[in-house]
């Protein structure tokens, strides 16, 4: 597992794109992003961390809402610098109260 | 439609990250970034369209290989920073002859 995070590419601003999908259900839920010590947080914790941009801190997803998310699978794509990882989604994924952050049709 | 494009929040080098999903399989396929003449091709065409970081330049998807991506629907998260888009994947995906871009287990 160690190996496998020392092959993330992270951007310029030291984070990578997390994509967060539902186990199950398959909904794209929310996308954000992670730096080093996010990623590491979710290794040790077994749920989803974030770096909040604005705020320039790490973010745990639910702490909060109570909505966590149980990481039950990571993946990372050929390139090695986009995430993808299965969750168990407590409660609902987006702030609006919506299951997911994607109800918006373009 | 033009309206909601004029919705979509770019970051700071003009460029929205977009997750690419197969209609049906529901299959997270890959994740690229567009900027606005890319999304805008991506309207008129039905067919992806990204910006590449590396090549500074427009990319239509399957251009070389054929294996276009046909946009079924196309949907904005809550935050109008992250675009989901759903196609119909002719072939597949990933330049290493995978399905998805995201094979690896991390």
């Amino acid at each position: 597992m160690l190996d496998n995070i020392k092959s993330i590419k992270f951007n310029k601003d030291g984070l990578v794109p997390v994509i967060i999908q539902e186990e199950g259900t398959n909904k794209v839920l929310m996308m954000a992003y992670s730096n080093k010590d996010a990623i590491e947080k979710m290794v040790q914790t077994k749920e989803t961390w974030f770096y909040s941009r604005s705020r320039q801190k790490l973010w745990h997803k639910g702490e909060e809402s109570g909505n966590i998310q149980r990481i039950k699978k990571m993946l990372i794509d050929c390139d090695n610098d986009t995430l993808l990882v299965f969750v168990e989604q407590v409660g609902v994924a987006c702030h609006t109260g919506e299951k997911t952050c994607f109800f918006k049709e373009l």
